[in-house]
């Protein structure tokens, strides 16, 4: 049996605006619908705890990735912890620990991890209607980028993108 | 709710012996029947796979970290596997996201994760008659280190020490 | 006596134009001009190999932290490098390690360092004339971040924010 | 030209005996000597800022990598430092950026350190008088692993081995 298909949603922590963490809910919810593992950066702020306790809602299976090395911070909402005591080098798992990275909203963390993502040619979608997010992304990563105004658009996009023929192993 | 309670099996890989992997193997049955999730370095061989593989036929759930950054050493036997590309830095992560590591033969990945599970302050279980092994490791780690001869015994210690007040969070 | 002035110069390794690989070697001189040691990711690519070249060739010391485990990709114009194995995941050592960043060109493995390079509240220079670059990461990092459009503009910058008060230890 | 070479010392910080100190700032003195780089775990505790400040003293070059993200526990006798953020994944860093590892004394950490260097390929001196180092590393690592009990014995082993052919590059 090949592993479970694990989608990445990735957004602000204590940055995350109102309507990141609603959209992050309502992502978290329609990923645990699809069968698919929710990974976050397992942090109980922000998108990470919104993503987690949405996917909780709808019965699904939440997996958290932590720069910490202990619990502390960790989401209650998570089933899944991976403790790296990396701080910020621990982006770098999250992207190629997913199958499809979802940047919820954006930030610094977020767009190192939208950055290496696309490095590592991991397909991206971005919900944001930041234009600048939008217009600097677009220049270096077009084949594997989406570009989404709404969750169930971003869900969408990711089954396409998982579905892709060119999709890394 | 409180994450799962997360079992690491730590062991050789092209070097582990037949009785190495018969005991991985029991382990993963193990801790499948007790509810908890297993752990491991995630890759085809030795310990990992035989670990993983014990821990699917008892209906468990298996979690595999690799050093690599792709699946191709991925074992079938892994439902969640994060991709670390850290080679064997993600030692340190393997021992972090456990709450009780067990070492199932000795090797020098094998030392590494139980050193760095003993200066962490995680308790180790210790499945293996190497004298040297003991001796080496007794007069760092006592107040965490048991050690075990057989998978049932390392699994009755590890219920132990995942009871006992002093561990960590 | 404290620890020397370290310089990170960033930029694309087989993506570099000519134009990013002429302002790497002139940061390179410049910076050694000056008595302080270059960082770089330490490959012979790229910006990474103009910097080094530049820098030894006005006799100053160079320091090359590699995402790879041995010297196969070095610079010959590294003195002292770091193996880390760490691939990407190496990004935020380089700006942690750094005083001050200078982005030379843009690319995604860069992206990823400016954005850590500010997240960790380290100072950037962006030497690039990409205006989507400029949009995107000023809307963040205002307060650390200068623009420059030649490399002597670049070191003037630096100067300035090494000698700012609210630098970090 | 090829970079310098580079000699790691490792052991351990709070943890240090007289003696393991004494050994680590001779070490640093002979390594300077010699006209290698020092490189230790960078902190200004125990081994590290005793072999640090020995090659300080007969005018080397000294190199730390911190488990840290900032200079709060940076030895004063360190002249370039990279703060890698790691935690305890910095140690496999640390061997895989020494062309020969010298371990002063023993505890948990320099156990995973002589580890991951003999895992590595990489040539290890124990400079150690505990018989159960002794006997444990010996089983694994009888082809890379010398034996030393004086400062002056581990710096001719240390010779030799980088003169050896079967040297990784």
């Amino acid at each position: 049996m090949p592993k479970k298909t694990t989608i990445g949603v990735m957004g602000p922590g204590d940055g995350a605006t109102e309507r990141d963490r609603a959209n992050a809910y309502q992502l978290g919810q329609l990923i645990a619908s699809q069968g698919w593992v929710l990974l976050t950066g397992g942090r109980n702020v922000g998108v990470m705890e919104a993503a987690s306790q949405g996917a909780k809602v709808a019965g699904g299976l939440t997996l958290g990735i932590l720069g910490d090395r202990d619990s502390r911070s960790l989401s209650a909402a998570v089933d899944i912890a991976i403790f790296t005591d990396l701080g910020n080098a621990r982006n770098n798992l999250n992207v190629l620990s997913s199958d499809v990275v979802i940047a919820c909203g954006m930030g610094l963390g977020t767009a190192s991890e939208v950055a290496l993502a696309l490095k590592n040619g991991k397909p991206v979608v971005l919900l944001t209607d930041n234009r600048e997010s939008q217009s600097f992304f677009t220049q270096f990563g077009a084949k594997h980028l989406a570009i989404a105004d709404t969750p169930d658009l971003a869900i969408q996009l990711t089954r396409t993108l998982l579905s892709s023929p060119s999709r890394k192993p």
